[in-house]
């Protein structure tokens, strides 16, 4: 029988990708959706209806409200910035520590489940600017499961994936096309509107709109007057 | 100014005197209580009196419900061992991922604060049952640590505190002592009752009163009548 995966799933284009290549492989896969208190709370209607198309065996939402620690424009601190990708440096859309909080909770479902790969869409675009999605940190998380857990002390530690790592977005949108990705059912905007529209502005909506428009594809998620909408 | 800590405080006894050694080294300390689902949810009330008791800067609670990821009899999924500690092994009460969790919630409120520190009440008698208590794991999780965070990758990590983690149960008894933990407000118990009451029966509670034992101390929240409630 196949090994089973936890894939973190969060409406997301990246992780509905992965998300897809994991059933390729013919993994089952269990989607776990976290709400931690994200002002795009549209993302996580999103995901329940990837893990529903894409065939999840079992989707775990689990809530744990950030806005009690702040310290990030997704939960509500700081503004989304909507002036273009900026230079460098870590955005204020970093929210402390959160990667390392999904793969903690991914661990303990995994271990719960008797899943031996754990799956996450991390990026080399992510990681331009978000320090816990870096190869680095991913190595360390995967060497904190081997002793974490009775699973990994017993040597059945989950294996910690990221296909998606060194992709471009352009080969992200290609690889989720070949694999049948629902793009219309992702919702990748950091500020969405009450309706659950993409603003078209933030950062994350214009590295997808490059990452469509590289691939020479239609997105079908696009907002209909990309920028124009008033902050 | 003295560096700051975020202190994992759990209600018990351990914790509390992690949260004492940190006061008094002189650091401002704020509480960091997670209610995951426990059934012992008594704990959460008395981790308020500790935080107030102990003079904490700030006070967190955060709730994530671990119920729907379930393996654990301190979250309902199996009944709470009463026969006296057993023979080796991890036992049922273990919670998959659970230090991990929380380190990763404390990971992030440290930084979101500024927090230098951050401090568990981990120690030997845990760690001879749960391996997310062992000293492999913390070491691997402080490493984790200087790569998952912005602070971590700017050289700030918080630095990873376990001061009872080589103590005896005794030895955290006097130590408790010698700090003025109120200890009448802490509760070490798996499985109390409707009022928070200790049941005197399941392993945290008989290890408890042989710590106080041992220590020649009176346990100010001992049971009146330990091991003859019905279970």
């Amino acid at each position: 029988m196949a090994e089973s995966a936890v894939v973190l799933l969060s409406g997301g284009m990246d992780s509905a990708v992965a998300a897809a290549w994991t059933r390729a492989r013919g993994h089952p896969w269990i989607a776990l959706t976290v709400d931690y208190g994200q002002r795009h709370s549209a993302e996580l209607a999103a995901a329940a209806e990837i893990a529903r198309r894409l065939g999840a065996v079992e989707t775990v939402r689990l809530a744990v409200d950030l806005r009690a620690v702040g310290g990030s424009a997704l939960t509500g601190a700081l503004d989304v910035p909507k002036g273009g990708a900026g230079g460098g440096g870590i955005p204020p859309t970093y929210v402390p520590a959160r990667n390392t909080l999904l793969l903690a909770l991914g661990l303990g479902l995994a271990e719960a489940r008797g899943a031996t790969l754990l799956v996450l869409g991390a990026n080399r675009i992510d990681y331009s600017g978000y320090p816990d999605c870096r190869p680095a940190f991913l190595e360390a998380f995967q060497a904190l499961a081997c002793v974490a857990t009775k699973a990994g002390i017993e040597g059945r530690a989950p294996q910690l994936l990221a296909p998606l790592l060194h992709c471009s977005k352009a080969e992200i949108v290609r690889m989720g096309r070949s694999l049948g990705v629902p793009f219309e059912c992702t919702l990748s905007c950091y500020d969405p509107d009450l309706d659950g529209r993409a603003c078209g502005a933030c950062d994350s909506c214009r590295l997808r709109a490059r990452g469509f428009s590289e691939a020479g594809l239609p997105d079908p998620a696009a907002p209909p007057e990309r920028g124009n909408r008033a902050n």
